[in-house]
């Protein structure tokens, strides 16, 4: 075979064997095939698109170009998640110990946030001492002696997908459906999942915008696992406001805690029944009719009774973290200063821009702009408002919490500009819009 | 600016300003901008295309990527041609001392040949000690001297072009109307010519096979140098039949010597005399109606007075080269191997594909499938048939000269292939479809 052939076919519209994409994704990993013909590739890729067919064998090849995490000697069946990203997504840290709580064990690799907040690994960093090191064999028996574990991804772990995604961020090439979701699901299926949950996000503060396109990502993204013989289920979830209220690192740790102990808020509440009892019904097999009524409605006994919350503690302290600040949140990183911003006018709210709260944590150093970036655990933004609310003029819209009054002004020239009144009544938004079942 | 911004401007289909341009151009070759943005930038300019003033712009910027020929102290007004390449095509050995002869002074840059046969260098190299490396005083001297000069591009000429032309090379991004465009023409305004002839090949054994692709090329060539404030010419000619009837390197500089001893095929001297006639025209900035006219009058006279023999002649001892193979062709390389090929049946040539005579002179030696290949300079295919004609069963159709009976072999296949017979009578080709002017 040769690099230029494979090329000029995508290049041409055709339709790549599965050889074809083996053997260039693996002679790219293995540095025989250089950057600037994966590049021209890539952007062939992005222009010419892929078939179904063609976005499982990528997503194969990359699954396959490293280690593949094998937990059957720990877990029978293995159930994971998978958010595409979104402003004060939390969920995992929710779940994870609901989810075990109830019986099932969990195993997650979690990556690190690039954008408007920190990711989930950079959320837990805000507990002192909690680690997300770990290496395999460590991984491994934690899930065995608790059930739960939630780590870094390690650096084996489909190589080709970390080659591939740094070479996408510097041609232009990132926002391709085929690309990133052979990103996700290679990794997923490289950990060792039998079955996973994904949450795709939609509206203005997720990567996708549209629907359909939402509706497209989350539909390759099952066909991808199912081909691959996982079980598999996709929420498309409205990400158009913030999720929860709290937007920035430590801030997010302690509405996590809030929610476990049976508060927090109640689109947050709703979110993790949702997600956490679709991880329940598939970590057990269960195919009958009343699956994810009974799984629901347990989750939300585990938060109601402190299970989870126990759980969660339970996974702080194996891996090294300070259990007295789940116990006591206020112990948690706080920052210097608090600002609040105010209703200018009565009304009903219509919208809250998540990319705009989103542009506000980031200015107050809650995410990271470049992949070295220092994050700040501390900073961040509550919000107080959802679409639909009755506000009076005067009403408390957000807090900020900053550590820099800098920082704070830019945050607030964002979030002014957030909220959109009206001044008749505004509907709610949905949280979900629609769910998809692999059918295998 | 950002390279991303410029590679993701043109991804969407969007027109990239002047000065993006050439920010990327100089980027690219100051070693700024690494080979991986400039191969997906080159996969989004194929397949989203450039728009006339996006490739005059990308023109310049290579043009003025490194050093620029200036002929002023040497010729007032220089003229140069180019042709896309055909098979069996030694016009320049033929018109450049025609033109020479009619005291129009031409100073010609050459390239070497990738692909079927050798380039106008390669063909030059038969005559023993024939120099093409003249360094910029040698190569200016020789115009005040001679009139005539023929040598090697400079690598400090439009040095973009090389990097991004071997760039494409691997990325399968040749075949790009305006990158082959600017590729050409870079080099054409990078040495200094005031007017240029364009012979734009079309056909079987052109790179264009499609008479539209090929006349979109010349406008897009005659609007760059228009725009460059440069007087253009493009001849669209035809490229299914090869030229004359000697490919090969020194069967064709024999070629070259009878047709300027008022001999050879009568297809290659009416090519001749066109390109010919259009460089003088143009050399001589005349304007009038009849100046082509006359410009064709007075190349045939050089052709049969023997001035422009006698001005090859010059050319090739001012170079170094043995003049005595110019007068006795003979002493010119000869293959140590001849066979024949004869008419399998009587009847009408309706087909001499071009593509398949060059595969066969490409198979025994004539030329390089890879940039190091070394070149058999006595090697090739003597054709003597052409579309239109009568055969009897028995007539000689191609005479092949070899050095190994095993690449003997291989030629004869495709020789055999080549020559397509019917019944019926057969209109000759034309030799030419169409002329485009610049109109500045």
């Amino acid at each position: 075979m040769r690099a230029t052939d494979i090329i000029g076919k995508k290049r041409d519209g055709g339709e790549l064997a599965a050889e074809e994409i083996r053997w260039f994704v693996n002679g790219y990993t293995n540095q025989e095939i250089p950057d600037y013909q994966m590049a021209a590739w890539l952007m062939a890729v992005y222009l010419r698109g892929m078939s179904h067919r063609e976005t499982v064998d990528l997503t194969l090849s990359m699954a396959e170009s490293g280690d593949q995490l094998d937990l059957s000697p720990v877990i029978d069946f293995a159930v994971d998640k998978h958010s595409t990203g979104g402003v004060g997504d939390k969920v995992t840290l929710v779940v994870l110990p609901l989810v075990a709580a109830a019986g099932v064990p969990v195993a997650k690799m979690s990556g690190r946030g690039l954008g408007f907040s920190g990711g989930t690994l950079d959320k837990m960093e805000s507990i002192a001492g909690f680690r997300v090191d770990l290496n395999d064999d460590e991984f491994l028996q934690q899930v065995r002696d608790h059930g739960i574990v939630l780590s870094g991804q390690t650096k084996s772990l489909a190589p080709a997908d970390g080659l591939i995604y740094a070479l996408r961020d510097v041609t232009a090439t990132v926002s391709s459906l085929p690309l990133i979701a052979s990103s996700i699901m290679s990794k997923k299926l490289a950990s060792g999942a039998d079955a996973i949950v994904l949450d795709v996000k939609v509206g203005m503060g997720a990567f996708m915008k549209r629907r359909d396109d939402a509706a497209e990502l989350a539909q390759i993204m099952v066909d991808i696992g199912t081909s691959a013989g996982r079980q598999m289920v996709a929420v498309l979830s409205d990400m158009n406001q913030p999720l929860g209220s709290a937007v920035g690192n430590a801030l997010e740790v302690r509405e996590a805690i809030e929610t476990l102990r049976g508060g927090g808020p109640e689109d947050l509440r709703q979110h993790c029944v949702a997600i956490g009892g679709h991880m329940l019904r598939l970590g057990r097999q269960d195919t009958s009719t009343y699956a994810m009524a009974q799984s629901m409605t347990e989750i939300t006994a585990l938060m109601d009774n402190g299970a989870g919350l126990a759980k969660f503690r339970e996974l702080v302290e194996a891996q090294g973290g300070d259990a007295s600040m789940v116990d006591d949140p206020d112990r948690l990183p706080q920052a210097r200063l608090r600002d609040t911003i105010h209703a200018p006018m009565s009304g009903y709210i219509t919208q809250v821009n998540a990319l705009l709260v989103a542009q506000a944590s980031l200015e107050l150093g809650a995410g990271r702009a470049r992949k070295t970036d220092p994050i700040d655990p501390a900073v961040g933004v509550m919000v107080h408002c959802k679409v639909g609310d009755r506000v009076e003029k005067g009403d408390l819209l957000f807090t900020i919490h900053a550590n820099d009054d800098a920082r704070l002004a830019r945050a607030q020239d964002y979030l002014l500009r957030a909220p959109v009144f009206r001044s008749r009544e505004e509907q709610p938004l949905p949280m979900f819009y629609d769910t998809i079942y692999g059918n295998k």
